[in-house]
């Protein structure tokens, strides 16, 4: 059993600061005793303030029947070191496999939601569904972020980006432009 | 004047290789005699096939008018050496600048929207507007891909991802996990 990640509280507004780079997360689920992990892709920040993201759920996944149901989730975080972790979520179905006892993720209950934080995750957001009129259309779910929780470090933590055929990029260097913003732009 | 990157046809279907792994890319746009490039880090992919992507484009920016007017854009995809020129145009507006006379992108004709692509940018993409359902509550776009370009080399072009607060992450080296997915779940 590995232990979960040290946290601390994260402006809900500022989420976007880990979501906005494109990495692939993991999604937590739990609708009365059922409950799931998925790998997701198709994400996007929308707003800062509510603190609103969207996400495509596959209308085939356990997970979206999860989701549809409780109008709640969690998105995490994963890192450079969970990536065989990450695809293997990805690959079984949440109807025949209980992935929380196949992957150690470590979960820890969550504060706002009852889907479970992974704590192994390097960040972890608690999230209600906000909006669901592209539902029906495009598995596109408007989720609210209610409560956040980074670990207390790296700074930056090296995340992954799939860019499918079983590939990953991984987070690289950080380079600083401050000096060309105006001062209204930053944040 | 800098002269176009060498391009070449991409399928749409698969523009989730550039996009899914989120980076900031510039968005061209085009009514009238009006043109105007913006930057934009807040996107997804919603399907393979037809090619959808969902694009937040603020209100408030001259953008917004001619995408709403003409239905039409070009999601250009910079990298690295680009880096001053994607904080530069998301910090002026085309309202009092024409941001084709001030960067030297080396615009070109495209071949389905009126929109230019941006000959320096690594890719891309054509789009007409697909649904405006979430318009008026999100300023979310959804997209066709119509048309697609990416440049001859480099594979694995160095992205910019921006992470808030005028510093970006950029695109670090690439992992493969191919053995551990199930065949169906490649591609």
């Amino acid at each position: 059993m590995r232990s979960p990640l040290r946290k601390q509280d994260f402006p809900v507004e500022k989420v976007r600061q880990y979501l906005e780079p494109g990495p692939i997360v993991l999604v937590t689920s739990q609708w009365q005793q059922q409950r799931n992990i998925m790998t997701l892709g198709w994400h996007t920040v929308l707003e800062f303030s509510p603190s609103l993201v969207g996400l495509m759920i596959s209308s085939a996944t356990h997970s979206f029947d999860l989701i549809r149901r409780s109008g709640e989730c969690v998105i995490n975080l994963p890192t450079v070191p969970l990536a065989d972790t990450v695809v293997r979520i990805g690959n079984c179905s949440g109807v025949s496999v209980d992935k929380y006892a196949l992957f150690d993720l470590a979960p820890v209950r969550a504060s706002r939601v009852r889907a479970q934080l992974l704590g192994r995750c390097h960040a972890n957001f608690e999230c209600r569904l906000y909006d669901d009129a592209l539902v029906e259309r495009y598995n596109f779910f408007v989720f609210e972020v209610v409560k956040a929780h980074v670990a207390v470090s790296p700074k930056h933590p090296r995340t992954l980006h799939y860019t499918g055929d079983g590939a990953f990029m991984t987070a690289g260097r950080m380079i600083s432009r401050r000096s060309l913003f105006q001062p209204g732009m930053l944040g």
